[in-house]
C-alpha cells in the first residue's frame, strides 16, 4: 500500500484522508475483500460531469450535440485504458489469482474500470473540487488539444453538412442486399446523390453501419474531387 | 423574469447570481436567443453525479447494477417531466410561437429538458454544492424513497434469480414464430422450465422484449403457485 501511496502522490499529487477507499479503488472483484466497482460507479458519474464542464467551457460556440460527442471521445474506456496505462496504476491493482495469471494487470477494461474508481474514491475522500483536480491532472494537455468536433461527427451527418454547404441535393441511401443468417446477417447498402456520378457501396453487420459506411466512402471521394 | 425569480426562491429556495443563466435555462430552442441545449448538457450530468451519490450512499449493500437501475429510474425523462410539472416551471419557459400554440409549455420533453438546463445553470453560478442543494430540495422525498433494487431489475434476470433462489432449473427461451414484414416483425417466444407444468408466451417487436415478456407471465405464474 505504501508503494502505491508514493505512486498516486507523485502522479496527480493526491495523499487520501482515508486509506481504505484507496485501496477499495485498485482492488478488482476478482480477489478477495470489496471490490472497486460501487467507487467505478460513482466514479464514472464524477468523471462525465469534469469533463462536462471542462469541454462545456473550452467550446462556447458548440451546441450539445458536439459536446456530448467531445465529452464521450474523451471518456470512453479505449482513453480510459490509455490513461491508465500512462499513468502506470496497473501494476498497483489487486487481482484474484486467475485474474493475475492471464495478464489482467494489463487488461484495459480492468484498467479503465480502476480508474473511474479511483476518481470516485476521491471524490469521496475529500469532495467535488479534489476529484476535479485530480481528473484535470490525470488527463493533462487531452483536456487542452481537444479534436475538432466535426471530426467527431458520424460520416452520414458529415456528408450532409457537407452536401448542405455547397447547396447540393441529399443523398439516397439504398439497402441492395441482405446475406447471411438471421443474427449473422451482411447488409449491403448504397449512397446514390443526384449529379454525382460516383455511387459508393458500404457493408455492414446492420443496415446502419452499412450506410455509414457507404457515407464515409462518399466522403472520401467527394474529398478527392474537391481536392483535385 | 421578476415572477419566475420569486417562483424559484419559494420552491427551491434559490436566487441566480447572475439573472442570464436563468434566463436561459428557461429559454427553449424554439425561441429566439440562447437556448438551453447547452445548459441542459451540463445539468444532466450534474444531476447524474448528485443522484449517483445519493442512491450510493442509501444503498451501501447495492452493487454497481442495481445503483445503475436505481438512477436510471430517478433521472429518467419520464420521473424528470413528472418532477417538472410538480414544481410548476413550465409557465415559465419562453417557447417560440409554434410550440407555444402547439402546448409546448406541458409537453414532457420541454419540461425535462428545462428541469436539466436549470440544475446546470445552478452549477455554473454556485458551483456543485448549490447544485446539489437544489436538486435535492427538487426531488424531495423521492431521494428518501427508493424503489427496491430488485424490482427494477428485468424479467429475466428476476426469474432467473427466483429459479436460483429454489435451486430449480434455468428457463428455455424458444422462438416460435416471427410474423410480419421486415422492420414491422412480430416475435413470439415461449418460456420453458423443466418440471414447470405451465409454459408462457410473449410478443414483442424484437426477440428480446418478446422473451421479456414471456419471462414476465411465468414469474405471475410461480408467484400465483407460490402463495397457494
Amino acid at each position: 500500500m505504501q508503494k502505491a501511496e508514493s505512486w498516486l502522490k507523485a502522479t496527480l499529487d493526491y495523499s487520501f484522508n482515508d486509506r481504505d477507499l484507496f485501496a477499495q479503488a485498485l482492488t478488482h472483484r476478482s480477489a478477495n475483500g470489496q471490490s472497486n466497482e460501487r467507487l467505478e460507479f460513482l466514479g464514472d458519474a464524477v468523471l462525465d460531469l469534469v469533463v462536462s464542464e471542462i469541454v462545456f467551457r473550452q467550446q462556447p460556440h458548440a451546441n450539445e450535440g458536439d459536446l456530448s460527442r467531445l465529452r464521450a471521445a474523451l471518456v470512453k474506456d479505449k482513453s480510459l485504458a490509455q490513461l491508465a496505462t500512462e499513468l502506470g496504476i496497473g501494476e498497483f491493482l489487486v487481482l484474484g489469482s486467475g485474474e493475475k495469471k492471464s495478464g489482467g494487470h494489463s487488461r484495459a477494461s480492468i484498467l479503465a474500470d480502476a480508474v473511474e474508481a479511483l476518481f470516485g474514491a476521491v471524490y469521496l475522500d475529500a469532495g467535488f473540487d479534489a476529484a476535479y483536480g485530480v481528473i484535470e491532472k490525470a488527463y493533462g494537455q487531452r483536456l487542452h488539444d481537444l479534436p475538432d468536433p466535426s471530426e467527431l461527427r458520424d460520416p452520414k451527418t458529415r456528408l450532409q453538412e457537407f452536401l448542405q454547404a455547397r447547396s447540393m441535393e441529399l443523398p439516397v441511401y439504398e439497402l441492395v442486399q441482405v446475406s447471411g443468417r438471421a443474427h449473422k446477417q451482411t447488409f449491403e447498402v448504397t449512397c446514390i446523390i443526384p449529379k454525382v456520378a460516383s455511387v459508393t457501396t458500404g457493408k455492414g453487420s446492420s443496415r446502419r453501419s452499412a450506410e455509414q459506411k457507404s457515407a464515409r466512402f462518399m466522403l472520401e471521394v467527394l474529398d478527392g474531387d474537391h481536392n483535385d
